[in-house]
Formats: C-alpha cells, structure tokens, sequence
C-alpha cells in the first residue's frame, strides 16, 4: 500500500492525501454518527485529471473508492467502511462554477460547489436553481446528483434528476465520460446521465454537472395552515392544485409533536396560531416578476379548505420575515430533533391516496412495540413523502436504540405491503442497501447487479453500499 | 424455424402469428418509406404473459425480435432488416386502460394504448396528459417510451422521461421486470425505468407504463407571431418567460417556407397575417381554470414584443375555433411537406444560445451543394430543437435524393461542431445508428456497449437499431 500512497501524492500533492486519525476523523463518521468507519487514506483532488488518476491509480492496485461530498447523507453512503482498506475521495476542493448561461437557462459546475453557492449563483444571474434542503449550505451537488436528492421543492421542479441535463464523470478505471452537455433534447442513445444520476457513488465519480436554471419566482405567497388530518392535507392539495395549478412550490407537512420540538428547541420560535392543532401545512405559491394574484389565489385556496372543513386556522406571511418564521418551524423540525435526544429516522414515500390511512395505523403499531414513542411526523406531503422519525418517551432513549431493528422492519414491511418506497429521498447506502434488495423482486436485483457489473466489473466503486455483498 | 413459429402460434394463438406477405407489409416499411425490411414472422401477442412467451421463444432460437407500437417512427426503428430472419413483435393489440388515480395523479396503460387515447382518459379524469405530437393519433405509449417522444409540449412538462414513474418490462430472456410503481420518490437504486426509456427496443419490450397526469389546463391564450429572425424568436421566447412564468405551455418556430406550403397543401388553411415575414412564431399560455390573467399576458408580452422591435404583427386567438386553426399552421407542415415532394428530415437540437447563428450559416452551405434548396425551417424552440427539412427546388426532387448523403453529413458536423445533437426526438434507429456513434466519444460508445451486453448478452433485441454493428 506504500506504492499506492506515493501515486496519489504524485497525483494530488502531499497535503491532500490525508493519513493523520486527527486529520481523517471528519471523513469517516457520518452526520447521524451511526456510521463511523476506517479509512487507508482520505484523498482530495483538485481537478478532475486528479480525480481520474486517483481513480486509475487505485484501479490498478484493486483498492475501493468512497466518494464523498458535503458528507451530510442520512444512511452511511459515503464514508468508509471499518476495514481501513478503502480510500475516501472527498470532492470538496472541486468548487468551480466553471459557466453561467442565464439564456440558455444552465449553470455548469465542479461537483464540490455547495449547493447554497448554486443558488446563490442563479440568482445574481436572475434566475432560480430550485433544488432546497436543510443541508443547502454544505452539501454539495456532487453528492446530490449521486443521491438523486429531494427536498422541499420537488413538488414543482422535481427531483434532482430532472434539474440536470449533462454529467462529467470519472470511471472506476480513471477514464473520463464527458457527458457535459446543456441540450433538454438528446436523444442519441441509452441515457448515461440518469443512469449515474442516484448511483450513490457505486458506478463511477461525478466530477461536474450542467444543470438547469428556471425563471426566477421572486414573488411569494405563504400560510402555516391548522389541518385536522393527513387525509384533509390531501384533500387540501388538490384544492390548491385546482386554485393556483402552476404557482403551487411548497406543500409540506408536520404533525404537532414536530411542532412542539421546534417551539421547545429553536431559539425565537413562536406558534403562529392561537389553539393547537394535529397537523399542519406549509403551503406556499410563488411567480415570476409579472405574474399576479397570488394573494388572490391563497386567500381563495384558504376560504374553500375553511368552508370544506379541511382547515381550521391559517397565518398568512405579511411580510419576508414572518415568511422566513414560517419557514423556520418546518426546517427546524430535524435540528429540534437531534436536540430533543435519540431520533430513530425513516424516509419513506407512501401513494399518495393511502398516505392518511398509513399514517393513521402505523402510531399505535409502534406505540405497541416501545410504549410512548412518539412519531415525529414531517415531510413532503404533495410527494407522498414522510420523514416518520420516532422519538422515544422522554427519558427512554436507550429503549428506542434496543427497539430500532423491531421498530424499522414493522415500518418497512408496512409500507412495502402498501405499495410505497422503504427511501424517498435519502438513498440506500450501507444502512439500508440489504433492506432495499429484500423488498425487491430477485428480476429488478439481478437487473441492478447486471448494471454495477458492466460498469465496475472490479466492485471497487463504493463496495456495499445501494447493493448488500453477494 | 418451423419449430419456432409453431410455439409462437402456441403462445398468441394462429391468428395472431403473421407471415402471408400481404398481411405482414404493413409492418415491414416505416412511415418514411425509406425503411423497407422482411420479417420471418410478425407476432401480435395480447398479454403481457404472451409477449413474455414470445421473447422466450425467440431467445430459446436465437431468433432477433424487433419491438413495434404504431409504426411511426421515422428513424427506422421498428421494423426489421432485410434478412427475413427477424421476428416483428408488435404491441398494437395491448390497448387496455388499467388505472386512472386522478388524486395520485397517475395512470397505468398497457404499451399498445394509442397516445391520443391516453389524452382523453386523461380529460375525462379532469386531468391532463400533456404529450402532443404530430402522430398522436396512431403512435402508442410504447413507441413514445422507447424513443423518449418529445413533442409540442416539452417546454412545459419535459420530455416522455419525465411523464413516466413505472414500467413494465420483459427483458430479453423472457423474463417480466415489474416495476409499475407510482410514486414520485423512490431512492431504491438505479433508475431502471430510465434506461428503458429512449432504449428503443434494444434493451427489452416495454409492455406497460405508470404515467404522469397534471391538472388541467382548460384556459389558453394563444398568438401567432410574425417576427424578424430566429435571433428574435430566441429573446421573445426571453420576453415570455418573464411574463408568463410558469403558465408559458408552447413556443413553437416556423419559417415562411413551411407556412407557404402549407397555404398550398393544406384545404382551408389562410395566412392570419397580411404581410408576409420571414419567421413565425406560435406561442400560447394555459391554465387552470382558476388561473385568471392570461390575456393580460399575453397582450403584455406582444406589446413588449413590438416595442423591442422583436415582431413586427400578431394574430391572438378569439375563440377555440380561431385556435384550432393558428395551431394547424404549425401542425399541417409535415404533411404539406410530404404533398409536395421529396423531404429529407433532420431532428436537430443546438444551444439555444447558438441557434440563430447556425440557422443563418447553414442555409447558403446547403445552397452551395444543392442550388435552389429550401430549407422548410420548423420546431420546438424553446428547447432549441429545429425540424430542419428539406425540400429541393421544384422537379428537382431526384437531385436532392441523390445529394441526401452530403447533406445530412454537412448538417450533422455543423451540429456537432456546435455542441448541439443530431437527433433531438427522433431517437436513431437504424438511420442514425452509425452517425450517433461516429459523433460520440470512444467512452461513451464503450459505456453504451456495456450496457447493451449486460442486458442483452445475445444481442437480440433490435440489433442495429440505436447502435451500429460491431
């Protein structure tokens, strides 16, 4: 392994080919700390010639690559494992916003840029990049592409595969794809961008992107709605549809114990409405410059939801700031959380006409398995998408970690049985790639692992994560 | 081969097995003419378990299968060689409805249902499919998924791989990959359904689709523009965008030469304007119909359109009727253009930004080879995607037969040399094949290559079609 060492200097310089535990130890825990591996060498190239020669170099001496980003994911996917046989290859020095085209609607980026800069880009250039999550100011695009991620605003602009026309990519032999193209039709061939696009690192490196812009939506209308149930926030959906159709961004949704955290944990955080209710909904519309009635149409969404019984009190933002204050009891929900103690987290997506019924059986399943746990209930409503992460009673969290195989396997197995995905948004990675294949029929495994086999016949591209070992 | 034919009539039934030369050619030539192949058998199977026991037969002899819907491609991608060996598998007897979930906003199909059909399912629903194209009436969903159709609707809604969440697939050994999931979100690995999508047939038979469905749309304001250049078009389409936001629907482009034959070809059509200009533009708004302002647009956007000396006159649409007849314009020029001769098609797209310069160069380039050459100039420009036909002059239409292959030579490397594609929407079937290779990396070809024989092993499914012979 010293031969291996002394190429990836020779490739990126000495400084960035990290040995030290004190210099490595940010690299191989994950966010959640349920991860925490061991790593040959952390690597951090510069380039994507760099790249391609760490790449190669580790090709050459059958050694596996852990691509990293922002290193925020929720399930083990990008640190190593605990063999200390694997070399990390942390992106994060690859920060160039290499082109703007605001006419041709692109941005064209190294896959190290932080999401938040993306954003911030597009809009100095007049226009919107839409894609929003709570990890936005560092996570980065590169890790977003490899995850396909979600968030906040998929419902309008989808998901992250659908905000990217073009890849560059590194394959696991050190040869360069350029798939850089900015064209919204091409249709020349097998679509290599998608197949790379949620491939967690497992098929090859992302080292650039081109992505979409969209027409800037500076004009917004919110409400914090009171809902009394899952199903009334469905039904308010496609009331909203109806009413604002094009202009619908956000639709989200929580329960009160997510609120209750946020107003226990978040410095400054206040209820907007008088009487408490079960759920609630963030709902927001927003248009370009020259589009009008927004306020219109929020008021008109608000008197039907009231006059169906599908809502029982609304606060309207008056203002930026009590917009950014509604916005901050949703996106305070996952910080409050991991305040509050031990979170037990699941991502899961249900049809979206089965999502109420779900909801509504699964609390007193789990409420049988570890008495007193509380489901903090948040998420994408309009995608169909929970984050249905427990809490234990107060006091209990040593039960809930006793509990989490039990308490995850009669969620799962609930929503398979009803049709929905065991990870929405956050990916599989080493946390639940075994879960994921036993949910699947042995055709779409061995069709996946055809797949990993033709493009990484060596499995030195993030061996078991998305897919268990065989 | 008797052995052959005999299980495939024990899979479909007597009936359903063609080889009478009279019953088989109208599947054997494609709707160009250009493509006229023999086929050992053609097989019309009626259930998924059906085509599952063709494939099964075939792969058992060896025997290639060329996957067809509608029969309308242009491309020459769904119909056989001129071996006489291969069998053609068409779906056209796959046409049930399976489920329409307006709430979830999804709906399931067998592959052989036509598009148009699926569009008024969908309308009956209270929702929207939003693909339209020029063969809706007899292309299927199929067909549509296996070519990645583009169509008058992708500025707004995205190409076909963007309205579809499901497929069912059998893979060319004859097994079913079920994977008709409708969720918006699901992170369980690689995107399967995206490799499928724009695979044209060479990876398995898509035998049916989960597909998108959104509001509806009901309220339109429509305008057939007169303006200046394609450079015009390109910042009108700028001026659009930032009127119309979200409610911009269509942004099609046509030059006066396919408006000209159109007058001539198509029975009561009349020019809306009364001066003639060099290009056209159709542009058109819709919404929900709570969505109120839409003439207001409209008027703002042509008002700005004047003022920025970007048209010079409008016709704005008064009524359905008057709709109706801006739209078959737009819509008639591909079969004016069959009327009135030879056509030789290209499906092109560039960066949006370089359109009106390729456009202005390539004209006179193509004169130089063919004297009086007319350039019927139309398209989706908002995705920066031209129909870039031509006709010869008139009575010279052997001529352009015969200077076919300088043409498109010239026209593709002009493309290439842009950053742009050669095939837009139209996939590569068998025209292509080579030419989509020779403009493509070594990388990309040998990752195509890999995915092709980690599906397809024996090369069975459509060999020739989207890549060329080894």
């Amino acid at each position: 392994m010293t031969d291996l060492l002394d190429r990836l200097r020779t490739a990126v310089g000495t400084d960035h080919v990290l040995t030290d535990a004190g210099d490595v130890s940010a690299y191989v825990v994950d966010w959640t700390g349920v991860h925490e591996g061991r790593a040959l060498a952390v690597v951090r190239p510069g380039t994507t010639s760099e790249v391609a020669a760490v790449v190669a170099a580790c090709h050459e001496a059958g050694v596996a690559i852990v691509p990293q980003g922002g290193n925020t994911g929720l399930v083990g996917g990008g640190v190593p494992d605990a063999s200390g046989e694997q070399v990390v290859l942390s992106l994060g020095r690859m920060r160039t916003i290499r082109e703007v085209d605001p006419v041709a609607g692109t941005i064209t980026v190294d896959a190290g840029v932080v999401l938040a800069d993306v954003q911030a880009v597009a809009e100095q250039a007049g226009r919107l990049f839409p894609m929003s999550l709570g990890s936005e100011g560092s996570c980065t695009i590169g890790g977003n592409l490899a995850t396909n991620a979600g968030g906040t605003a998929v419902l309008r602009y989808g998901m992250t595969r659908e905000l990217v026309l073009g890849l560059e990519v590194v394959l696991p032999d050190g040869r360069v794809w350029d798939g850089l193209r900015g064209l919204r039709k091409d249709n020349t061939g097998y679509d290599l961008t998608q197949l790379f696009v949620g491939s967690e690192g497992t098929l090859g490196v992302i080292t650039g992107a081109v992505l979409r812009l969209f027409p800037a939506t500076p004009r917004h209308a919110t409400a914090w709605v009171a809902v009394p149930s899952v199903e009334a926030a469905v039904s308010l959906l496609g009331l909203a549809q109806q009413h604002a159709g094009a202009h619908l961004s956000t639709f989200e949704i929580a329960n009160r114990q997510a609120l209750d955290l946020v107003l226990a944990h978040l410095p400054g955080a206040s209820d907007p409405l008088a009487e408490p209710t079960d759920w609630y909904v963030l709902v927001e519309l927003a248009a370009a410059e020259n589009d009008g009635g927004l306020d219109d149409a929020l008021e008109a969404i608000l008197s039907a939801a009231v006059e169906a019984d599908l809502a029982s009190d609304a606060a309207i933002a008056g203002s930026p700031a009590q917009r950014s204050s509604l916005w901050a009891l949703r996106e305070g929900i996952s910080e409050a959380q991991k305040v509050e103690g031990a979170t037990l987290k699941h991502d899961v997506t249900l049809p979206i006409t089965r999502l109420a019924e779900w909801a509504a059986a699964m609390g007193p399943q789990l409420d049988a398995v570890l008495p007193g746990i509380r489901p903090v209930t948040y998420g994408h409503v309009g995608d169909g998408n929970l984050h249905y992460n427990l809490s234990a009673a107060v006091g209990a969290d040593d039960d809930l970690r006793a509990a989490a195989a039990d308490l995850s396997t009669a969620i799962y197995d609930s929503v398979a049985a009803a049709d929905g995905s065991i990870s929405a948004e956050h990916g599989l990675g080493r946390t639940k790639a075994a879960a994921g294949a036993s949910y699947k029929s042995a055709v779409e495994v061995d069709l996946m692992r055809a797949v990993k086999r033709a493009l990484d016949p060596d499995g030195l591209m993030n061996p078991g994560v998305l897919l268990p070992p065989t």
